[in-house]
């Protein structure tokens, strides 16, 4: 086959993403947003979100634009022309930025719409929902391959050494993981802030629940769920998945040779076929999301897993086809033998690890199973010891992820090398376009809900909008435990590239230097966690201070007669999410350069540090969380230990509550942004590794 | 120096120590226990501590005789009498239990003997306390060197290779540690059940306070603070002490050569010196003790410093005249000069990295500093808050620690390679008889705080007791700074010395079976920790039915004039705690058996992870529990905010104790189990290196 002609397919499947993307998008926007009042609140949430995101955007390009001058700076005596990376940089800070910026805005019509159309039924509630989320997952692998695609053919052009080109290309990978730095970062500090917010609020000036439309936190928390949830979620998977790919064209680059012996036509095979993949996943996740549907009365859950599992399915038949078409039988380098079915099973891996940890996270948190029920048990002693059983199970839930990774990536290296590890993050996020699609889904019905309630639909309306939600629930966890496992995967395919392009051949933990590098590494995601948990704190301490303000101060508005100054809410978290994200920001980006110049040695001992702890806080806090929420809401459907039933205001429920709130930041601020924070490291190594 | 002579003088140390201890032991026994009621409440708690101790160890000896048999048996056919590696973890495991046994013997008839004493005075009471701390901390360090300095002696008479002395003597270090584990784990388990069921019962059972005569499980509670901060930290410290010894004489054993080339007299001097030192250090720590005292009105905190921080610093000067006494001026391996002055140098660094992170340790749980004083703040939003908060503060926690740990491993190793990184664990650990003995000092205060309460003591009393108290709390996390950093570089200087056994010379992480066993040691440290969080939630529930019941079923109790059925509870805490720390310990135990089995190369990888992990979360959650505690205590001291007072009995204060009560598990199970986790799996590595 000849690779050279292939690469311009790839554009085009991401071409063909943002066409049905956009098509959706208008499919979504044509549709009626219900009544006046219904029309008003959603206004708010899509003003608050869209005010943020310009201001975030407005200090990211500060931030953007200083990092690339320093990088054309850096790189400009190098080789010739390496200071382009410092473009890549700023493509791939454009491209993520805008796939943020493209799935919110969509998501922000769609709340209302999936609230409106659930007055007559389930099925179109759903069609919109998902269709909401759909442009969010087209957007970001549409504007991933093109951005990559488009820059590897025009640096082919003006580099003849592939090892420069990929080099230089690299820098897009860390724009977007700067941009997914304080996206997740500042995105979950300002949902959780004004989610925390409104439930001690409501906690506190008692009686007022969280959606209630005289709560003045309520527009900020459902602002939150866009910026944190759907743009959050967006810029960290952009991240995964374009340094997964990237990841895998570095070493893929050490094949050029010895493919070019083979057959000049095909030389940078193995270098293109993460592209190649990821284009065909394009197709693949498209075609899945015309399997998502449910009937009248039917459980929406089924319609997404056919759509989710069904392409995960496809493409790990597809993948066979185009991998064996696409690179030699057989090569070797050294006394390693590769061969392209190996490949295959490498790539086979992935996805049936990132499958299964997703299944595992499910397990933790579903409101069905053991854990769950346990904290829900522990919640009648009082908070303590449902925080100890929910910290427990949290800590617990670590063991089976990890031996899933493990077996992943001892399996992968030895079906083909490194070269395996970084393709199998590849398979893992090869249908991208579909999971995040589905990710997506669950803000917007979570929206969906909070519009109801606000605009005080019938309980019809509500019941449908929580039967989305509910599956959201579940979803969410599964897209968090894949996230989770794509990130550790990209990180090491990205760690391995960083040995690779920093000439270090062996990171040997019995040095004391690297000792150290392994343990500031694993130091990081405890101070990046506690950074952000107490940006949480503070920033809900506010906001608690100015709905009591309120509530004091606007005479009627605990009536219903008045209307709360939403706006000054929504101003709080923005300012506060800004504030908060600039210092464990810049830790992120600083801590790798410094020890980098300190040794390059000390460095891998700290990507091998960052990533390990990184993923263990990161399962921990998330499965924690997750499971606190699903305890809280067991015991609001009622749950009976001992011949006593224990449901919504009793003593046990309050005590869930507490777990809850503590989750909140646990699953959606610091755990999250652990995905971002080891990927980010590596990408940073890989990029400033010539330069050591 | 001719070194053959000094070792008789290790053992002499020794002796001098036990017979100290026993002088002491017996001035305790002829103090006075008070009224009869005193002495009956004192009593309860022997009984029950020592009834503890015995069903423990009838386990723990079934487990001991298994595991030398098998040691006998899989050595047997290597090396001539290499099976009494059976015999020296025999002899390890009998000197760690006999030390715990004696210590917590004293430390029972302490208790109430400083509460006789505080009738009259803070000076005399201060004195018992210390006294009755003194004897554990003299028990543990003269044991261990009598011990392992007899074992040397004898198994140099056998074998003519010291490699094989060594590596024969190491079972010594196994023997500790599986006590250690057990006792941890075990008593960590014991005491917070009880401590958690009591509090907790107190709350559901409105009214009845922690140590009030009447809660059923405050005579549990008093035995756990012996069974567990007495004994198990004694266990703990004679791992590390033991462990510490252990891997400085297998990385000495490397110079032996180099040493018989120089004067054959001086051959075994690198192997003895952390012997030698452990000597020293028993006379310093004697001395030491003579400083402590206060006088009537004073602050003990003064002179239990002076103790402590006065002996540090004479051994800090001593060290410098033993080393170059004994140590050759210079000797060359490779291309690496070592000079005694630089040997020196790496104990001295050892010794200010554990003073240092006692200090930071203490900063971040004293009463009077910003971290406890926010959880204070938080908590006035409730419980919630308040768990955020100090989660937040523990993770925080682990960034300045981590960076003296890795200075101190960078920097003793710059002085004297990895022989530097054993010996300045042992520089930490070399006052280890005070250190342990002001430990120790705590739980006995707490006790007698106990006993006046439950005796009905006029207040005067209970005020010296809390004042004594006070100061166990500081001392305590300055205790468990020590204990976490001592635990860490002990088990990189087994880490060290496996390598060295096992004959592995580099650790790569880039090779992902390496990376797969680093990923599954840091994931044992969470796993841990839940299972013995797990373990005390399910006891406490237990404890708190039991309460429950002799509340209903006994009636008077409640007004005071029927006696509750403390044995009960006791016999709950006994049960539990027994039943619940096999699975964890056989986890310890198992897991590098088994993953050393499959290569010897991921096992090197698991203890990088689990000693990474380890020294993170144990930091992370002893801190976070540590301030816990006192931003609780530091309200019932009452506290103000924007003009507010906060005390006992707000809604503050009742948010405060949710989070005292998460952290006691986390401050005295879970988190300090991990030092022994870490050690346990070092030496259980070290011990089988030469069968794999």
């Amino acid at each position: 086959m000849n690779t050279e002609a292939v690469i311009y397919a790839v554009p085009a499947a991401g071409v063909i993403a943002l066409l049905y993307a956009f098509i959706k998008a208008s499919w979504v926007s044509k549709q009626s947003s219900g009544t006046t009042e219904m029309a008003e609140i959603a206004n708010h949430i899509a003003e608050g979100a869209t005010a943020f995101l310009k201001r975030e955007y407005q200090i990211l390009i500060i931030f953007v634009i200083s990092v690339a001058v320093l990088l054309a700076f850096a790189n400009s005596g190098r080789t010739d022309s390496s200071w382009l990376v410092a473009l890549s940089f700023f493509m791939g800070a454009i491209c993520s930025g805008s796939a943020g910026y493209i799935g919110m805005r969509v998501a922000t019509q769609a709340n209302v719409r999936t609230t409106h159309a659930a007055r007559t039924g389930l099925s179109t509630a759903l069609n919109v929902a998902f269709s909401g989320g759909l442009v969010m997952g087209l957007s970001v692998v549409g504007l991933g391959v093109i951005g990559l695609s488009v820059l590897f053919v025009i640096y082919s052009q003006l580099f003849t050494e592939i090892g420069t080109v990929i080099n230089v290309i690299s820098g897009f990978s860390l724009g977007a993981s700067s941009i997914a730095l304080f996206a997740r970062v500042g995105g979950g500090i300002y949902t959780k802030a004004a989610d925390v917010g409104a439930d001690l609020a409501g906690k506190v000036y008692e009686g007022i629940p969280e959606d209630d439309p005289r709560n003045p936190a309520t527009i900020a928390d459902n602002v939150g769920d866009n910026v944190g949830d759907v743009a959050g979620m967006g810029a960290d998977l952009f991240e995964s998945y374009v340094g997964s790919i990237i990841g895998t064209m570095v070493l893929g680059a050490a094949f050029v040779p010895i493919f070019a012996q083979m057959d000049s036509s095909l030389s940078t095979a193995a270098v293109l076929l993460p592209l190649i993949l990821a284009a065909v996943g394009i197709i693949v996740a498209i075609l899945g999301s015309f399997f998502v549907s449910v009937k009248e009365g039917g459980n929406p859950q089924a319609g997404l897993n056919t759509g989710e599992f069904g392409a995960s399915g496809v493409m790990a038949i597809l993948s066979y086809f185009v991998i064996t078409a696409f690179l030699p039988e057989s090569w070797t380098v050294g006394d390693f033998t590769y061969t392209s079915t190996n490949v295959y099973f490498a790539v086979l891996l992935g996805l049936a690890a990132g499958v299964l940890i997703g299944i595992i996270t499910e397990y933790y948190c579903s409101t069905h199973n053991k854990p769950v029920i346990g904290i829900a048990k522990q919640s009648i002693t009082g908070a303590a010891t449902n925080i100890i059983a929910g910290l427990g199970i949290g800590m617990f839930s670590t063991g089976l992820p990890i031996l899933v990774l493990s077996i992943a990536i001892v399996g992968a290296h030895h079906f083909a090398g490194l070269y395996g590890i970084a393709i199998s993050a590849l398979g893992m996020l090869s249908v991208t376009g579909i999971q995040l699609a589905v990710d997506a889904y669950g803000p917007i019905s979570d929206n969906a809900g909070g519009i109801a309630e606000m605009s005080g639909m019938p309980p019809e309306v509500r019941e449908r909008t929580d039967k989305l939600d509910a599956v959201g629930n579940t979803t969410a966890a599964i897209g968090k435990g894949f996230a989770i496992g794509s990130a550790a995967l990209t990180a090491l395919a990205l760690f391995a590239a960083y040995m690779q392009q920093a000439d270090v051949k062996t990171i040997d933990i019995s040095d004391p230097v690297i000792m150290a590098g392994l343990l500031i590494g694993a130091m990081l995601p405890f101070v990046f966690s506690a950074m952000a948990m107490g940006a949480v704190g503070r920033a809900a301490g506010d906001m608690i201070k100015e709905v009591g303000r309120q509530f004091n101060e606007i005479t009627g508005l605990r009536e219903g007669t008045a209307k709360a100054e939403y706006a000054k809410c929504v101003d709080i978290s923005t300012k506060a999410a800004l504030r908060e994200m600039l210092l464990p920001g810049l830790m992120g980006v600083l801590v790798p350069v410094i020890v980098g110049f300190i040794s390059k040695n000390m460095l891998g001992g700290l990507l091998a540090g960052v990533t390990t702890s990184g993923v263990l806080m990161a399962i921990f806090q998330s499965n924690a969380g997750g499971a606190w929420d699903n305890a809280k809401k067991r015991i609001e459907g009622k749950i009976e230990f001992d011949g006593v039933t224990y449901a919504k205001g009793s003593e046990a429920h309050k005590a869930a509550v507490v777990g809850d709130t503590v989750g909140d930041p646990f699953k959606d601020t610091s755990g999250p942004s652990l995905n971002i924070l080891m990927k980010l490291i590596a990408v940073v190594a890989l990029v400033i590794a010539p330069l050591l």
